[in-house]
């Protein structure tokens, strides 16, 4: 019998997220049954299963992945670049329309609620340094405390987000983004 | 046998829409049985069903509601004015979660999304209205199309009610809206 390295069960775990995440931009979170997750990651239940206890928590591993995709780019270059490339790849999240389902989850399991909000904690550290060096190197307006703005952006963020999971148009998104961005800036 | 005169009709109608929307507010649009619906309206489901179609002909009687009713608020005070109202009274939006459930509806569904679109033409004339008005007055930027503003300000108001929707704290939303009124006004 071959034995399984830790190597081949990292690349295990990949294929699986991949899998699941095209399972869940498909058909949504309530609709990623066990038999479709197995169809779209080509695992087996067990599989599945060894490396993520629940859907719950396949869930929240591409939450993650997001999260810290998300940081990065916001860490370089901003929140707002984060929407762009929204704009840009919406392939590359089409399943965040299955974020618009979770919210049901959110309001009434705090359990759930609790590890939404942990992980997204490392996003939000993210865009609150992101916005305080705006304001130390004179980039952001400070007429407005930062939490404001940092909360204004969030909204319009989630926004964006419905708006692409409803599969809305966004013909003109670009230029409402730049409205976003100037709204944000220190003016002279 | 007393005779149903048409006020008659009309006063059910108008209690079985009372009851709908606590209905979905509690149990969302999926969660919305038929038995639920009977209890909530104190109505049998021969009573409801002969008002209403189907469950989603009922959702579209309360959405065309809240769109009358946002329609004449932005005509006298403005979109912002709306997202205020929603802030301050939370309980009349409850059910307004039920819009985030939809999504997927409007994605997969022509016929669902083409129905909703048209119940939201009323809220959209009024938008656009009040928009031109405000240009013509001179209230408003004019840097920017008159669209782009449109789309700016529908996204951030998709983005509340997702927050709302999700339970989230509005401790800072009040300044928020103040930046976001700031951002489409003229500035001298």
């Amino acid at each position: 019998m071959p034995r399984v390295t830790p190597k081949d069960l990292s690349s295990r775990r990949s294929e699986i997220l991949v899998g699941a995440r095209k399972c869940f931009a498909e058909y949504g979170y309530d609709g990623a049954t066990v038999r479709r997750l197995e169809e779209a990651t080509g695992k087996s239940r067990g599989a599945i299963f060894h490396h993520f206890a629940d859907k719950e928590s396949l869930f929240f591993a591409l939450a993650k992945q997001d999260a810290a995709r998300m940081a990065q780019t916001v860490a370089e270059e901003g929140l707002v670049e984060v929407m762009r490339e929204m704009l840009d790849n919406p392939g590359t999240y089409d399943w965040f329309s299955t974020r618009t389902e979770i919210t049901r989850l959110i309001k009434t399991d705090p359990a759930f609620a609790a590890q939404w909000k942990s992980h997204q904690e490392i996003l939000d550290r993210a865009v609150r340094a992101r916005l305080q060096q705006g304001v130390d190197e004179g980039r952001m307006r400070t007429d407005v405390p930062v939490e404001v703005i940092h909360t204004y952006l969030e909204v319009f963020m989630d926004g964006m987000i419905a708006r692409l999971a409803a599969g809305d148009g966004t013909a003109v998104m670009d230029r409402v983004l730049d409205m976003v961005e100037d709204s944000v800036r220190r003016k002279n």
